[in-house]
């Protein structure tokens, strides 16, 4: 595709009222986006578009240069990918309404390896937050692509867990990509660009309007094999995410949680609806045994980190309802400072976690 | 049956080396079990019992009255129920290896009603425990008859629950009727025997020997159309009695946990198998709407409490991870007494629980 068309292409699609079904029109009616954008009065005219949209067409584009634009974009560091370019993501391009263009910034190789979606609550628990973690971790320890929406909640933490895993990220927009939401995110989404990609089907500088979220999200589930909703309220954007997969026939997984959690709610009746229940790493990759690198199947034996002895018995012993450190000590029958340690070295694992007043939980 | 019978029945049922499937031998090779105990040496000795066994039988025999003995069992507050009894639990009869006789003391006709066995780990959580007696103490509401084994932990909530709820309840024990086991449920074990049925297959002075209890989960899930399981671990006892609900043709129901609580593996393990994931009532209520009385179905639209709109404003607040008393006073804007007088209102209905330093968490 050369730069006018893709120029015209990102134009056209910057126009109020011209969508994603638009453009697949032109495509299908005029071949070319070059050739719309330069079409005669009469041509346009005879279009099914609204006389407004037309009128916004036939006076803008005298006073614009769709490449001086392109060209704008791409000096804030954002590029643009279309559908006919062998670069576009090949999951992405079977679903249904599959964008015509998104830009991104980072590297679109990353949408090439096996991705799985990480999504999750806004309003996640301290229990969402950790698995979110812990699982897109282990994803990106088997070099597995995590996608996910940059939310707060579940999506961040689940951009974290790769991240610090060494793995590889996508993070899918719900805005422009010059406008960052949450705020608070704005060092994970350089991190996300710099080490992963960033994608948005949305054109620079469009909020992020509510509406735009499933859109948003029906890309989410279609650049992945499969979509993992770790806690998800009865009606949310995680549930959306989980229906669009299901239309795309991708697979969706789910966390079991506490049915007096609010944000379980949501899993707990995906699980009922079908969804394949997930309590360990495992019940994801054996799904994808078939499809996964030698490698991967090496390291997956190497996630779980190696307990002592003595930190197997305090696991043992602890439960996820918090406990006392003195009921602990009493029933491990250790030292205080020997305990103190152990625990430390747990927390320092990701095991256990302390809680105000010297309670501790296994996470 | 006559006296006789049943007496000569329940003297050889106690007979060391004896069991219920040796019982049903004799029943269907000497028709009665008053021949057996009178046959001559010759005849005895034909059987292929062991030696030990028929030495035994030709011993004692000539030293006990088996109707005196089973008359000293009915002073004691105890009855029999043999197989052949029309008072014999229907859906029990049903079963491999059903008991031939088992000792009781309360209504068998409890055992008439639709019955649930509701079971899970004795080293439960207070989410297990809570969600047991709540579960346990709706199906009381709606008549539903709730089965258990009397074990500490949730099977202790289950019974309690129902108790409560002025359901009725049978416990089905793993010793004799005359051990109580655990020793501090003998109050509910008195209670259960008052306003339910406790039954045992085991003869009187048995002790709790842990070979009894998979023998007695066989009978928690052959009285029961389905089984629900709280909380279990990955190798436990609940996770017997679900089998044994699966070889009879029984629904297994299971409640979805955290999948870092260690008695929630059991049960998402279930889930994971096929077990009927429950998060409210309805989800067990839902598989027997054609066996429930219309009386049930009405009683199931007044199981939850109606919430004040500031209670509910709270209990939309709370969350299952604990949160501290300044926290939820600082995002309801509330004055500390009204908020206190609310948490209050909402530990008295079961929906809120408070912790050690002024956590709470929902329930």
């Amino acid at each position: 595709m050369d730069l006018l068309e893709k120029a015209c292409l990102a134009w056209l699609h910057s126009v109020p009222g011209i969508g994603n079904r638009s453009l697949w029109w032109i495509k299908e009616n005029f071949k070319s986006f070059a050739v719309f954008f330069k079409a005669d009065n009469k041509s346009l005219q005879q279009t099914p578009f609204k006389a407004e949209v037309i009128d916004f067409v036939l006076k803008r584009r005298l006073k614009i240069d769709p490449v001086h634009e392109l060209e704008k974009l791409l000096v804030q560091g954002f590029d643009l990918i279309c559908y006919d370019e062998t670069a576009y993501p090949g999951l992405l391009r079977t679903i249904p309404d599959a964008p015509i263009l998104m830009y991104y910034r980072g590297d679109l190789a990353v949408a090439g390896n096996l991705c799985v979606a990480v999504v999750g609550s806004r309003a996640a628990t301290t229990y969402g937050k950790t698995m979110a973690r812990k699982i897109a971790g282990q994803l990106g320890e088997l070099k597995i692509t995590v996608v996910s929406g940059m939310a707060r909640g579940i999506d961040t933490q689940a951009h974290l867990g790769v991240l610090e895993s060494g793995g590889k990220t996508i993070a899918v927009l719900g805005s422009g990509l010059d406008v960052v939401y949450p705020k608070e995110n704005r060092a994970l989404f350089e991190d996300i660009g710099c080490r992963g990609l960033v994608l948005s089907e949305f054109p620079l500088h469009m909020p992020p309007e509510p509406g735009n979220f499933p859109r948003r999200n029906r890309i989410i589930s279609g650049l992945s094999q499969g979509v993992m909703v770790i806690e998800a309220r009865k009606k949310s954007g995680a549930l959306i995410t989980a229906n669009f997969a299901l239309e795309q026939g991708r697979d969706v997984f789910a966390l079991p949680g506490p049915v007096t959690s609010m944000t379980s709610q949501g899993t707990n009746e995906l699980i009922k609806q079908g969804a394949i229940p997930v309590t360990e790493i495992e019940d994801i990759i054996n799904e994808y045994l078939h499809i996964l690198p030698g490698e991967c199947l090496q390291l997956q034996q190497e996630v779980l980190p190696l307990l002592e002895d003595e930190e197997a018995k305090i696991v043992e012993q602890l439960e996820f309802d918090p406990c006392h450190f003195d009921l602990i000590l009493r029933q491990s029958g250790m030292e205080i400072g020997q305990l103190s340690t152990i625990l430390l070295k747990l927390e320092l694992k990701g095991i256990v976690k302390s809680l105000p007043g010297n309670y501790y939980v296994k996470i």
